[in-house]
């Protein structure tokens, strides 16, 4: 299995034409940035200093906060949030999606750390409805919203049903904190600018390594009774280091380089997500995406699709996916996020290269059903 | 008081020859560990990669320790260090010294994230002592030592006293930890190696940007019963980022390029010393500095003596100290850590630079006693 994957990974590697992501997660990544920066520019320390701060404020303005605070990951931004609410509400109850990052890939910190109870709403196929709040017992101090929710391949919650969730929220007590890692990438979808998405929350947190391409870093923004002892938090933490300026001009320097972009990757995906459409046994969740995301499933176990996959790639250059999941059903899955490479892409080699695919899918198939 | 400070740090900012540190922390630390590297190297994954993996490795050789894992910070890798010792030993408490880093300077983490219940051992003008173990109850977990103690101007204990402290701990059954935050920069005083050092305790945390200046960054180094769930909680505590080796290639680059200068720092340290402990109500504390880093201690206001030393840099070119801290009698206090910067200060006009210091806090003293 391991073989397997390495193939593909290395395939992927190898590939001219990658169809996914900015491009290779190499150290020039973050040279190029620097490169923008004079080399007098003095350090951020412990959270302060011309770094950092005119950042934050740039931040909270674009998300329409009063304040923003730069965190080292939203792994630590988002428990901060809410213990800040849960304390604030005396109550240990958090409310979140059953496939949210806090759930899946944060090892429980959020009750091993802060003693949070959370609490799992909604169906885990779908984004949470206002319907799932209804049904939330009174004691919540907090539901987070995890927009695009990334583990259903990106799916948003239309606009209204936001509105309505956020008034019930106001109207119960409850905060309502954004999981916004990849809160740009869905605004050409709602057609708002990030600080009317922003307003319908108490609390909001952004990423800079996801559709911006930075290196790692993030921002919690909202009212000073939220910031400003996220900072005692921060520290609590041990993410309150004394230089957090690679990440933070980084952030900066891919933030105004692809913030204008995110229609463009999102059409991009769209029209990515036609194409996998067409092949033989495969779909995108969703089939139109919203953002610039979505997962990729094919009816097939994974040790079929690996090779298959491997040999379009050595055929037409054309990099798919570097892994492979297995998925319900027996089939297998793999995720794509759309950034500057696409657009740089041949588009009749990459319809060919799917032509390829499709081929390939079906004999494999084929060959199965012979077996 | 704000404009006082403001003066003096000003003053030393634009001081010709700065005395302490390694030089300015701006953003061409970076840059210039970043060019020794090839663009093409890739980014470090959530702890695993050629950046991360062999670093942590080497980091463990030179510790003498079976593994090592890097951390963005030594808070977060101390609390952590302590909280599994906690966990293994059944118990809270937790020792250390009462002018630690942990009681100090992290707005209670350890209390307020991991529930520990720290035990303050020994005296706060002195390192910790045996005496100081033989007192403790016998149900703490874990004891924590700060080599140099710090915030006592960098004080040690004895090779032969950490000998006994560390028997003493290993026959009680309690883990011995060692806050090596400037562990490099004690070896010269031990003649000791790193590993020797180490071998003494169960767990030993160091940092890059004290004496190696580095941008930011700590390593965690023991037994893997400690390093395996350590990383685990790092996860928890929002510190596995995707990318931490903007930290981990500065290490390298400048551990390389300054662990074979710590003795020289320890002897510029004692020679400055000495030239404090000429000027009139001037002492250091210690006398004679067994690392590179010392405490000045002034028998007069800041008040009064910052813009006594402001005279003098502005005289001289010299810059002593950036800022003033109140001390105990009415005095004042600042910490010097040497680096780079020392050896290249022409010693002429250095001398000259103290006889002058010395007559103005002469001619201050005076004055205070006319009026």
């Amino acid at each position: 299995m391991t073989q397997l994957t390495r193939t593909i990974t290395e395939a992927y590697e190898h590939a001219s034409f990658p169809i996914a992501g900015h491009g290779k997660r190499n150290i020039q990544v973050l040279k190029d940035a620097l490169d923008a920066y004079d080399g007098d520019i003095h350090s951020d320390k412990y959270g302060e200093g011309s770094v950092i701060e005119p950042f934050q404020e740039r931040m909270a303005r674009l998300l329409g906060k009063p304040a923003a605070v730069f965190f080292p990951s939203g792994t630590m931004a988002q428990q901060i949030a809410l213990r800040i609410w849960s304390d604030a509400a005396g109550t240990k109850k958090v409310a979140y999606h059953p496939l949210s990052h806090l759930e899946l890939h944060e090892k429980d910190g959020v009750k091993e750390l802060h003693r949070l109870e959370p609490v799992l709403i909604g169906d885990s196929t779908r984004p949470v409805e206002l319907a799932d709040l209804l049904q939330l017992e009174e004691d919540v101090a907090c539901v987070l919203l995890e927009l695009p929710q990334r583990e259903i391949g990106g799916q948003l919650p239309a606009y209204e049903e936001l509105v309505k969730m956020s008034a019930y929220c106001r109207e119960k007590g409850i905060k309502l904190h954004l999981d916004g890692a990849r809160l740009f990438e869905c605004l050409p979808y709602y057609g708002k600018t990030a600080a009317e998405i922003s307003e319908l929350f108490d609390s909001v947190y952004v990423s800079f390594y996801k559709g911006l391409g930075g290196i790692a870093g993030a921002v919690l923004a909202g009212e000073p009774e939220l910031t400003e002892p996220s900072k005692i938090w921060k520290r609590r933490h041990g993410g309150d280091l004394i230089s957090l300026y690679p990440y933070i001009l980084s952030a900066e320097y891919y933030m105004e380089r692809r913030l204008p972009l995110m229609d463009r990757y999102r059409r991009d995906a769209q029209e990515l997500a036609a194409l996998f459409n067409e092949c033989h046994a495969v779909s995108t969740l969703p089939v139109v995406p919203p953002t610039n995301m979505f997962h990729v499933r094919v009816g097939m176990p994974k040790e079929r699709l690996g090779p298959v996959i491997v040999a379009v790639t050595e055929e037409t250059g054309f990099g798919f996916t570097p892994y492979l999941r297995e998925d319900k059903d027996g089939g297998c899955a793999f995720e794509i996020s759309i950034g500057d490479r696409y657009a740089e892409l041949p588009k009749d080699r990459l319809r060919e290269a799917f032509r390829v695919l499709d081929r390939r899918l079906k004999a494999s198939a084929s060959d199965s059903f012979n077996l």
